[in-house]
C-alpha cells in the first residue's frame, strides 16, 4: 500500500477509507467517478445521478445513504446495488427546471439538510440529475452554515454550473504528464 | 454543535475538525476561503494562492503542510501565519505558463506526490497561484493512483480550470433560497 508510512496518525473508519482510495492499481480497472463528483467534506460527496457504470466507483466510498433530489424513481439495478450495499436513499423529489429557477421549498432544503448534519448517515451522497443546480443548492446551505462568505459560496456552485461533461481537447502536454504516472512509492 | 446526534460512529481527528466545520456560526463571522477551495480528499486540499484573509478560514481545516508549486517566496505574514500554526511548507517552484502549456517536470510532481501519500503531512493543502493548471495536473496524478478513468480526471481538471472568480450574476431564485438559510436543528 502507498500510504502504509504511517505511524503518527490514528486511523479512523474515514481514513481507512481514504487509504483504500490512495492504493495502488493491483489490476489495471478504471473507476467512473459519476458526472460532477467531488468531495464537499468528509464523508459528504456530490454528483449527477449514479448509473451503472459507477457502482464500482461508489462502492469505494463506503457510502451509508443517498440524497437524491429528483423525483424519478431509481431503475431497478440502482435500487439493488443500494440494497445489496446497505445504502439507505433519502429521496426529495425536487423538478429540475432550466434557468429561470423555481426556489426549491424550504422545507425540502432543511429535511435534506437534517439527514447530512446526522453523522449516522454518512458517508453521503447527495446527487440531482447533472449534479449543479439542485446539488449546487443543497450545498450552498451547507456552506453558509460552515459560515463561508457568500462569495465563495456561488464560487463554488458556478463551478459545477459551468462544466462540460468529457471535456477531450485538454492541453496535450497535461494530458501527458497525467498519463504518463506511474505508481510513486516514497 | 448541530451535529450532535452521535454514538454510532467513532470520532477521529478528522471527523472531529469536520464536526468544528459544521458547527453554526456564533457569531456572524464570515470565512473567506482562497481562490479556487475545495476538497479533493480527506485530509487533502487544493486552492489558489493563499491571502491574509484566507488565514481564518485556513485555521478551521487544521493542517499541517502545504505545497506550494509557486517559485516565488510567501510574504512575511504568510511566512508567519504556518510558523505560528506548526504547518510545514514544501515548495516545489514550478513556474506558471499560458497556453501552451509546458510540462511540470517528472521529478516534480514524483517529490510532491510523496509529501502527499505521507499521511504524517496531511491535511495538507496544494496550491498554486489560480488552483488551476499547476495544482490541477497534481490532483489529476492522484486521481490516476486512485484509478480514476481519464475523461473524469480531465473533467475535474477542467472544473477548475473553466472557473470564474466572484460570480456575481447567479439566478436571483437560488441565492436567495441560499440566502435564507438559518442554522437547521434536526
Amino acid at each position: 500500500m502507498l500510504n502504509s508510512n504511517d505511524g503518527a496518525t490514528p486511523e479512523s473508519n474515514a481514513s481507512s477509507n481514504h487509504a483504500d482510495r490512495l492504493a495502488p492499481a493491483e489490476e489495471e480497472v478504471h473507476l467512473v467517478p459519476p458526472l460532477n463528483f467531488a468531495m464537499v467534506e468528509t464523508g459528504i460527496f456530490r454528483s449527477g445521478f449514479p448509473e451503472s457504470k459507477n457502482f464500482s466507483f461508489l462502492q469505494t466510498l463506503g457510502l451509508r445513504s443517498v440524497i437524491c433530489l429528483c423525483p424519478e424513481d431509481y431503475p431497478k439495478t440502482t435500487m439493488e446495488f443500494l440494497r445489496s450495499n446497505g445504502i439507505e436513499l433519502y429521496q426529495f423529489g425536487v423538478e429540475g427546471y432550466e434557468e429561470p429557477f423555481v426556489n426549491i421549498p424550504d422545507d425540502t432544503i432543511r429535511d435534506a439538510m437534517k439527514v447530512i448534519l446526522d453523522p449516522r448517515n454518512r458517508p453521503v451522497l447527495i446527487h440531482c440529475k447533472r449534479g449543479k443546480h439542485r446539488t449546487g443548492c443543497l450545498v450552498g446551505c451547507l456552506r453558509k452554515l460552515q459560515r463561508w462568505c457568500l462569495p465563495s459560496v456561488f464560487d463554488e456552485y458556478q463551478r459545477f454550473v459551468a462544466a462540460k461533461a468529457l471535456v477531450s481537447n485538454q492541453s496535450t502536454g497535461h494530458r501527458k504528464t497525467m498519463d504518463d504516472q506511474k505508481p510513486v512509492v516514497p
